[in-house]
């Protein structure tokens, strides 16, 4: 089977870094995609950000479809356009935060996400109300750092991150650590090790549970809200989304 | 006061019912500006139109910011954009479908949504959800008309709706009655004079509710969440979203 | 338009600050009535006295009614008898703490109150619960200063406020202001320039939201439970409450 | 122990029933007194006669204390009052609502609830909230009765109470139905039988419930927001609420 | 009436205590029988603890029915097997959390739960749950003390649990304190002195619940999911649970 | 690796036919072990059938353990012993109602169950609620077949499931179906098939989830609620189930 990932910045560093830690737990016959749009933001940490993504990533779905993936993840712990995606896609579409926040619920009694900047915070907490997990998020904790550099290489960074997992463990009644942003990918066994709980990367765990998903020939409902988008004029910079003109 | 009502979709003649709505209820002195944006869909009808109107709506609130508006209504029953839209904005922004449930719930103890195509339903429910609104939101129904066939003129739109309406009031303990598509802006008080009930149309009471806030000197809290968005590089035909060009 | 605020206690300093509040927000056109009943409490810091407080405000209603009025406003953090004020009036009946939490939702993510004494701090989150706001209300805290003691000029009392509500942009994740006594009417706007966030204040938010669903044609509706009350014999110092003699 | 039964509305009748049921069910040694208040509506069927009932009750409450009563039961399914009650009294005071919902909850996994006139069912649905009830009440019947013709002998009433129990049974999900009005006391064992489940009526388990908390010792919590309101000044015709004249 | 308590764990002393309580509590005429079964833990701190505590419970809930009790208490603060014991039982079964939690509802507005050790703190929130408590349960406190050492005499224990008590009427905004271990049993009374709040033992209050029930005529209902098991093939150490060989 | 999957109950067809199940579709190198326990009952209709399911459930986990088993599927549709089991296990433990839910909650906006017995519809909504799922859950439906009929072979069987689905996606506003019985496994496609939406089978998603976590490393926290259960003494016919023993 085939997966795409869609980075949903255009940051193609990330991109890669999803696209290793995703190939190293797949299955034997499974081909991972990955890609970022050629349009939109290169972080996402507003909600601005998070909505001019998602043209972006609706176009790499659309392509998707084209030559036959059989599920995605959007790799961005907002989850953005997921809703969108699933009326486009014919197989699953997952999203990390959504991915993660499940696992995590099947681990432990609680979880805290460790994320980026505090300003993002409120959109996790909006996921796990969305996704039914806010009776079991103890807490949402932000390293203060943006996106981006969690590129640079070195201690500095893990050493925030970590920092935050400690306290989270000892403040917040959590059993597992869920981390909240993709470029964190690849972190979670170190982190995991250091600590002794599991420590959740929703982009592995997404792109598994999109391999669970198909693997039992379950592919997005097509009944009412998720049915394919009708046809229709669209104007200006965005109007080669008709979907007519496919 | 200035105050910008954007209809997220391109289809003006809908904007401009919108316009001619709210300039009769408003205060002597507060001016009424009604868009549409120039890219983006002809009608939101799922969530990929919604996602796909908001890059268009955002570049109407940053043109918006730039001529001083005091506050801003977002004009489809989706609030397409709207916590991005208060990371651009200074004054207040408000959704009609929060302005309309959130007034509806000061007239009655339980309101029903009418609304067009049946599969927007859900998003109706989401946003009550979102709003506090779900305990005394008691239906959600759809009368099943494309959003730009209420533009047309004649007695068979308006009996559909009313027919809901009626309903509404007979099998789903609804006291209030809110109109779900801000095409349907104008036909509230003469369903209300009918069943003699409240008919709450989301456009006027929005650009109202901002009339208020603004009148108290309110503007959207610049603390956190709604900061305004970083600069930083976007790419392809987004490009001109980087707000360092600002 | 005629707008009636009452005071539901019958310190009528206060009821004169709210007047003098609302006259500086409303639309040229609507006349702000303000008064106090004749009967209750002096101030409401308990169940008791805001139970007590409630016949009162229930007959300036009713003598509302008889003058005309177009809407009324609660003006006690407590929103003492709304329902039964409902049951009662033609226009729109609005308390003044439902008016500040709908417009702090309106404004930023998440707000918190700051209101007087701690016993009453769970009238607030009832009130937030009712309004469906629970979920955004970060924290109800107390100055601990009795509510008449917020008229004595000085600086004591406002830097009492002052300090609380920074607190509360410090640890509760508050992002909105709303001051939970209609005594501290008036110390919004300096407050707001102070802390540079938005100070909600619900007398003056409750007038302008009356206004803006009188100019809609909205009135509540009577449909159901904010029926007309039946006539019935009332006993004893109460037996004028008998709707059968209006 | 000496239980005081208060029925908020001034139909003795209803007082004597209520204390005729009550004395069936207490063990030796409990004393039941019954009262009515002086002032007062003379039904319970609106937010406004609920409201204006609570002065009369609450004095009732106060003479209680006078003469050592050891806990109260108020005796209208609203539980007008019963926030401020207990502020006045040193024992437990519990509604008949509170009581056969709770009760209820140990009997079944869900109970549909029977009452007289539509207009109040959103009452007893705000209670089911307030109680934590809200997820296994199932439904709040009407039969469509007033409050004052439950008195009338024969077997109307009764078939009329007893076609809406059948219809919780087949309907609703329920195990266990609960008998909305206090004038209702006396039916629940013959509906009981009827129909092979628990009924619920909640005079006579509230009787119940006040025994069992003063026999194990525990008297309402003066910690904070119930405790003993403040002495003040009171006008008009409440003047002699001032508790600083007792 | 004869109602029986049924310690789950196999430790005779604290059921000794149980009934000792429990005596001092009834109604004249109430014969209190208390038991631990044959088989199972000796202390439960553990869900594995839990579920093997059930088996024996429900043998004694089973023979309880053959001498014809006529109603149960379940005596651990898990409230172990309270929904299978409810199918086997035609009285009332009532869990000594259950019966704390409501009782605890009825005296203040928020309690906390002081409990032995903290790997059991989210059992008590599940049931806070479950029991529509969890808006009213402002803590769950665990003083970390095996359950066994609570036998132990002296004051160490008594000082610890003390402690946590005072910090929940600090920390918590609770009003209303609840032991939660059944080895707790007796200490009510002295703690609540010390503090002057209500302080709540789940033993005594149960009793008294199921003999409030029973006094009422109300049973289990037995219509739809607490109706009797159906008998079927048991096999192995259980194979005595076929309900066919009653 | 190497995942067991317990069928609680000791029909063992059933667990042949989920070994079959799973066996088709987890991924090349990972080895299915199926089990029935050697205690407990033929089929699982009651919360007293499911109670006293788990002593043999924990012994299977235990032995598993001793055999390095990477993790567990519970394969009862009321997910029995399911956090008793988490305790005992080191890797991933996963009910077939949970796996079932969270699959169909990535799917579509709402799901549907359909299950055996009308007794057995509130566990499916209790674990609804324990997983987050109530919000999505439309509706748990039940063909009123006993458990151990659905084993069966023939059309009629089929019919009734296939029936109640048709309702579901017709009456619910479900877009995706559960099937609520592991004895249901093995129709999700053909069903699915029929209808054109997803139809989930728990059991070979549990499978496939217990092996997403294990790819991932990710196992259960022993971090509080889910450590290792304490040693100490149990008697009667549980006297092994000591820990301290292993």
């Amino acid at each position: 089977m085939r997966i795409k990932i869609i980075n949903p910045n255009t940051t193609v560093s990330v991109t890669k870094l999803m696209a290793d830690c995703a190939r190293a737990v797949v299955a034997p016959g499974t081909e991972v995609v990955a890609t970022s749009p050629e349009c939109g933001p290169a972080s996402i940490e507003s909600h601005y950000d998070e909505m001019l993504s998602i043209p972006g990533l609706l176009e790499e779905v659309r392509q998707g479809e084209k030559i036959g993936c059989d599920g995605y993840v959007i790799g961005c712990f907002g989850d953005p356009g997921l809703q969108a995606a699933r009326e486009l896609a014919c197989g699953p579409v997952i999203g990390i935060a959504e991915a993660a926040m499940h696992a995590a619920s099947m681990l432990g009694t609680g979880f805290s996400v460790v994320t980026t900047l505090a300003r993002t915070r409120g959109m996790a907490w909006h996921l796990a109300e969305r996704y039914g997990m806010k009776r079991i998020c103890r807490n949402v904790r932000a390293v203060n750092l943006p996106v981006l550099e969690l590129e640079v290489d070195g201690t500095e960074v893990f050493d925030a991150i970590l920092s935050e997992c400690v306290k989270a463990l000892a403040e917040d009644d959590a059993e597992v650590l869920v981390l909240g942003c993709a470029g964190m990918a690849g972190l979670a066994a170190s982190i995991g090790r250091e600590l002794g709980v599991p420590v959740v990367d929703g982009v592995t765990v997404a792109v598994k549970l999109v391999e669970a998903l198909v693997a039992n020939g379950l592919r997005t409902s097509k009944w009412s809200e998720y049915a394919q988008p009708l046809p229709k004029r669209y104007s200006g910079i965005l109007s080669s989304y008709n979907l007519g003109t496919d």
